[in-house]
């Protein structure tokens, strides 16, 4: 039987996204989506071009999560942890988690970037979601933890490095459309704020950063990384570009090809490129585009890649991991 | 010596703008800024590009209102008159009002489009500030009921037409930049909402529909128009593309121009082209652009004319009104 | 077998997305693509989001046109008629034309609008490839004159008062974005001047009004039109405002929505809204969303419709004719 | 007597701007427009928004640089240092060259990044137009070398630590508008390709790396610098984001601030804000607006600069440096 899967906080950018993926997806069932102040409102009145003849309902769990086989959780870093505890109790098997509640491993590390967690307990249920780099492991979790967009574009643009031990610092200026701002209507997020603008936010520390540092040390590169990212004016994008001070500044690029050559050989969603990627090659799909670059004169490696951030960085990946937690195939209903 | 103007509401984009004009002008001296929500913010601080060095006020007219010569109320519709009433209790000689509280000759007209009137007794005191139109009674007005932004594009791209008679019916399809909406953050100025998007609003009547026709019916066309605004990713900048049914649909078209250029020699701020404008044309002018065709196989003549809503379509024509009353030269301070 | 099917001129925007909506289509089976200048170049290195693994080939009929089952000729008007009367020649059997030059059923007509008609003896076998309209006929059809992007929302917004002949006169003012001028690079297409601006083009006589006359004509309408492009900062969409004087003025409105949902009750692809629509709604998809308002201050029927002008506009319309041709499910490779 | 001025290359982005400056400037009068291919045309049929009612002319020296007091060359890389060689031996006496052709002082890197120089021996004439740095020299120069676009803003961004001995390393990841790729229509400027999109170029070499290590090595930091622009869907305005690692990563940031200030004191276009900067609070300005943060976790510093590389970027740096070399107030005619 089709497994069911509903979405919580289906209002949100991320969550309405997720919602139309489920629904179009030919291996799983949208069984619910819900919301807090747009509850009663369709979803495809608030979203026309999703197409979700949905409509939205408040949070009532006797009734969403009865019987249900997996729920995408888009709530607000925080308000995440509680909910994914209550439908992890109530023997929901397959829950995605895109907020950062369970993406530290450190309940420490969280606490110095959020607020003490909630349900520390549960975190080392949680597997990163990141299938380059965790696909066992997800295939088999009961808990995933999405990984955020910036991380997730970072990390697929330096694994290739880090496993090699070839990252000795690393300098990331990202650049992100407004769509990663979320949902909110604010100051920052009026047209008239962002039209013909760019500038840095989040400077000198944002709450990226200790997720990227502590997967790029699980994958051997345990540095302090540079993050700033910088809003632009477009809607759905994102580009990192790496500045990477290399452990041998003699690395020939050659080699530096071969690598992410062979780190990704195989990989459904992974696109090598020989120029820099634009954010364009890649909206809305699952693909993270990426190139490589050696600058002779400074010894460094430049590394840029591309994803869109609804998708890859946020929805769907999050049906990626499903369609691995449910044994369907990798791309289903995510492919271009 | 200089004459002193305070902005009242100059924390939104209109009267932000006006702050800087009034700032910058040679001729008059900005005496103070008011903002409600915002009040104790440097105005530099809310608008760096702006570069007007005080601090927004809370309201407090016996400090504000005190020796003051002229005022800018840049409030909303409905908030504005109250504060114009006062403001000539108080004796302030010249008003300049940016909402549509002074501009329908009609209370009753007041009244079915927006709330009963609350101080009817002063409109008959308003000069509708559109220069082109009215400016000896402007030069001798106490109060002035500044133009919408519609309103200006529209009537100068119909009043060559409408004191010809010419005008048997007209459809005037409106596109406008975001500013327009104003500076609230809501879901319809959202980045995500405007970018790669354009939409109807206001339909099938807007608010600016019966100024425009009170005025076309000053001179001479009284007819009801069909207006509609569309939302635009952009910015600055307004264009009004009028269909007209002519009542002789056999006006030559040199004929139309020679109206056009008999009705605007001499204005300073009216431009005439051959070509349809853009609102690039205008952008952070006081300019009006306006070209006329003729549609040969319809008989119609479709005319154009491009401004920058904040300024010829609020805060700069605010400070030509000021020019006007004051006897300064009608472009000081705001020609490009 | 699947069918093999060639676009022809798929370096353009429209030849490029019909390339890949093929390449992707599940029922058929892209068997060539050709391009001149860019004749040797990989399609996806110059579309990398198309994603179509194939190398542009110069034109070669001997090989291209062998044993092919269908062609989509993305040349501009005026050079498509040869190669459409070239494949006919060669026993291609289904032809679907994106060029002007079949969908004007009189050639002094369309001499009038662009020059003599290279292959006059092929207009009486080409039908019109809007399946909304003509249905049955393209099923059986041979060749395809796919309509152009502005008569598509236009003609889709005004059937159903056409049929009812309620049509006494419409202004159409349309509102386009830039891929619609194609891919070539010029003055007008410049980034820097289109970015922030907005104005009207091809005023007053645009090479589209006589195809909308012309099916305008043949549901019952018979009138000369007003029809204004304007060209805006984005990138995919069209919206058409129709500004309708009713034959009789005091058609209820509910009247009105009830022809049209009468009219489209069962299309897949067409989409009745109670607001108006924005292009975002219909972005990359082959849907036509709709709205139809009174005015009950003039009597005027206001019809709104927003299109992806590369999609339903010209390419997914094309697929859509495919599929109707072939006798394949009719949203096959193009459905949302 | 006012100055007389000429711009030759006049039809581009950076020279029709300097003329609409020169023209409207209260000490200089603007002599001629010079363009070769829109030779002609009226200068404000070209841009309407510059407003000068020149016409451009071909280049015709015996008439242009006749009793000429000053010139503004806005020629291609390469093509400039002729015709300022012309001009100088035709005994004009303040030239203001915006290419590159003058930039670096050693013919050997300039050959090596451009080709051949066609008249090094003018090379030791010229002063570099940055007047933060080079204000003394720039007054009593004949040849002026206005600075790069990225250069201005990074060096700008930079000064302050460059002369504490301060920088060891440094990234500068730079983004800028379309403007900045100039009036050539191209597939890279097309709206479409640009539009919705992010993406670097010039990777792993852009040739503004030579001229900013030169100036960065005169302030007292020799150091080989990285730096990677990247195209933004925007007009005017350029944003450098620059990753500094200290020589001291111990210095306090109290310390970084300290040193701006100092440094820009009495500049009258330097803004220090404490918050990063974005490109629309300096649009159509003369402004560099710039401000420091260190991040702790690194150690390193890191500035951003804002500028509008249309206008401190080139044209009206151009008119600063004019102002300079004529005794004329340095703001005059470029004062927001």
């Amino acid at each position: 039987m089709t497994p069911s899967v509903a979405v919580f906080g289906a209002a949100g950018y991320t969550g309405a996204l997720a919602a139309r993926l489920v629904h179009r997806h030919p291996g799983l069932a949208l069984a619910a989506v819900t919301a807090r102040a747009d509850a009663g409102t369709r979803l495809d009145d608030l979203y026309p071009h999703h197409r979700v003849p949905l409509t939205l309902e408040a949070l009532e769990l006797d009734c969403q999560a009865d019987g249900l086989d997996a729920a995408i959780v888009a709530y607000p870093h925080g308000a995440a942890a509680e909910l994914v505890a209550e439908l992890r109790a109530r023997g929901v098997g397959k829950v995605v988690d895109l907020s950062a509640d369970f993406r530290l491993r450190d309940p420490a590390v969280y606490e110095q970037w959020y607020r003490p967690h909630p349900t520390p307990e549960l975190i080392d249920e949680a597997v990163y979601g990141l299938p380059e780099l965790y696909r066992e492991q997800i295939r088999s979790a009961e808990l995933i933890a999405n990984p955020g967009c910036y991380p997730t574009a970072t990390l697929l643009a330096l694994a290739p490095l880090a496993r090699a031990g070839l990252i000795a610092d690393v300098v990331i200026d990202a650049k992100s459309g407004v769509s990663g701002a979320g949902r909110a209507a604010t100051d920052k997020t009026h047209f008239v704020t962002v039209d013909e603008n760019v500038s840095a936010y989040g400077v000198p520390r944002h709450r990226h950063t200790p997720e990227i540092e502590q997967e790029l040390a699980a994958l051997g590169a345990p540095v302090k990384v540079t993050f700033t990212p910088h809003l632009l004016p477009l809607d759905q994008g994102e580009l990192v570009s790496c500045y990477v001070t290399l452990t041998d500044p003699d690395t020939p690029p050659a080699e530096l090809e071969q690598r992410y050559q062979d780190e990704y050989a195989g990989e459904p969603f992974i696109e090598l490129a020989q120029t820099p990627p634009g954010v364009r090659d890649v909206r809305e799909t699952n693909i993270c585009r990426i190139s490589v670059h050696r600058d002779e004169r400074t010894g460094r490696a430049i590394v840029f890649a591309a994803i869109d951030n609804l998708w890859k960085g946020a929805a769907s990946a999050a049906v990626q991991n499903l369609n691995l937690m449910f044994g369907l195939p990798e791309g289903e209903g995510i492919a271009a």
